[in-house]
């Protein structure tokens, strides 16, 4: 039967991922249709692109995964479909796909732009609709991704800003807060040295706070500051059962450091 | 196994919509439930009407489509099932199917009265799930259309306001806002010569705002107000990379007119 | 094919439910997944508990029940499923899935600790997609209950304020505010008397305004303060088209009393 994810910022007040599960299910009436969210903040593409690269590996192999956010709707940016060794990414050119794709063997890239796997009538406001949602369904139907456009050798990538380390002290940012009010950093597992519940200090800068490493939300006592590697493998700033980012006034690109240890 | 889209002002936040999925699945387990949205203004019968109509086509054929916006729930209003040529349309006569209808060949009409197509236990307050999911799962079961109640000939229409045309001046008016703070208006692709890319200079009369009718969000400055016929056929009043109803505080009814070439 | 509902509260702005259903997909290719609610106020587990017990009957025999409001995600708090005369219902031991149970004829209890029926990779933050997701997905390939984890014998109960009844008056409070504005209290049918339409004048104590019990919306003029009985069976405060919540500043816990006749 196949599975296809939505990846958008449209939101759910409107009629419009309605009507792309619409053409979706004309084209192909037995593929799942599973939303990832549709509550990416309007145009933040970055925020769309950290979403499915934290979602797309939890789908089954072959998963077309369809990503739009994509303010530049109808001008010249190109849409493309991506084939990865386990999955398939439809969405514009434009990074959304990117942090996914960064973490996956890429092989073909393709425009869509055989107008045969597109709905015949075109807005140049509604590409989810017209282009992205028939070639994901015409994909699931088995058609080859090289018969959807020419094939193309490049993709366009988002930089998110590195952390740094110096000795047991490692420099990251905010990079996306969530619905909680958690605010997840650019500092990784990795970063901390790979083990499982790494200790140390965390340094808010801004708000000029500082909270212990835990393992879990409760692990201090409500309504305090804490930090822990969350379940996207990212460090995390929380308050237990509250809402950190609207109590220390927390927004992406804010500066975290760790002290480990 | 069939379609049957959802499209109510119950919101997500509670059990409302999740419950009629219930009563679905326990009637037609093989069909597909699709949400149109669920996040029209509540009691809003009109955008409810709107939302339909510029959705339902892009569904498969002899999809059922349910919509609830039902601020008389439980009161003497009727509730009705409805045979177009390719579809067939569920939910109270108050005008919240009559867009969409008026864009169908209509065929029989049909009150949703006979018992034993509805729950057994009716409240007075919540028919989407005790009569009109029963129902559409029933036709979705294959139940004919005339053995779910008594024919009727007519149904409630709603009157939108008709846009007016004088020389190379188009006057309508704002009918609908959508989340990314878009205003629709009246006017739609017929009024405007039914050209492929209409050219013109747009007023949008209560805010003193002039702006002119492109193809496309991008084709101006970011920042800037724009026009442009939208993925519904409609003009629309939109600001590139922002948020036009509220820079420019629009508001359904309010005067937009389009000067041609 | 078989059903799995999901209640919870992670809203939809983030990737956190798609991820879940993700999960299931992966283990159970042909199971149906479908939403209650991810609207829970966060952290609420009363609020879940109330959604779960008012939703869970709508569905069809052998739907797996999945409930995940759990501001103690990570602790020591256990995590079990529990099998009735007709559902399956997995959550944390926290009382979210008690007010259902409580309906229902309790039979086997178990924790969910055989990890081969988890995600080989848990975070201590997402039990949702680690734990609660994969073991409903298991249940629903057919995985018998008692492989899970160990059987126990309790589970955790919510309790809820009882109403009481003084002749013909009845004393009770509101339990839950819906997206509508309506307040809903934990007065049933079953304490005023049983009779399908009773008849009587609701007190509101706090905001010191009376309003008649009458069986829908419309039986009072638009913008009149009302009571009836709603869809599931308990005593509600509404005002007709618009919010009471809102104009009369309901809150959880404020006191209602009808005075029956």
């Amino acid at each position: 039967m196949g599975t296809i994810t939505l990846t958008t910022d449209f939101g759910l007040s409107d009629w419009f991922v309605g009507t792309i599960k619409g053409v979706i299910a004309k084209i192909s009436p037995r593929a799942r249709v599973l939303d990832i969210t549709h509550g990416i903040a309007q145009g933040d593409i970055r925020a769309g692109a950290i979403a499915l690269s934290a979602a797309y590996r939890f789908f089954p192999r072959n998963t077309i995964h369809v990503a739009v956010v994509d303010p530049g709707v109808g001008s010249s940016r190109a849409a493309i479909a991506v084939r990865t060794k386990d999955f398939y990414f439809v969405g514009p050119d434009n990074g959304v796909l990117s942090l996914a794709l960064a973490q996956e063997k890429v092989g073909s890239i393709h425009r869509l732009e055989k107008k045969k796997f597109l709905l015949p009538a075109r807005s140049r406001t509604f590409h989810g609709r017209d282009i992205f949602a028939p070639v994901a369904a015409h994909l699931n139907e088995g058609v080859p991704l090289k018969s959807i456009g020419p094939r193309t050798v490049e993709y366009e990538r988002l930089l998110l800003p590195s952390p740094s380390k110096h000795g047991q002290q490692v420099h990251g940012e905010i990079i996306y807060i969530d619905a909680f009010g958690n605010a997840m950093t650019n500092i990784t597992t990795k970063h901390l040295g790979n083990r499982g519940s790494p200790k140390g200090r965390v340094n808010l800068v801004s708000a000029k706070q500082f909270c212990p490493l835990v393992e879990f939300y409760e692990a201090v006592p409500r309504g305090r500051l804490l930090a822990l590697i969350n379940s996207a493998g990212l460090l995390e700033i929380a308050v237990n059962g509250g809402n950190a980012a609207r109590l220390f006034r927390l927004a992406i690109g804010q500066k975290v450091s760790v002290k480990l240890g």
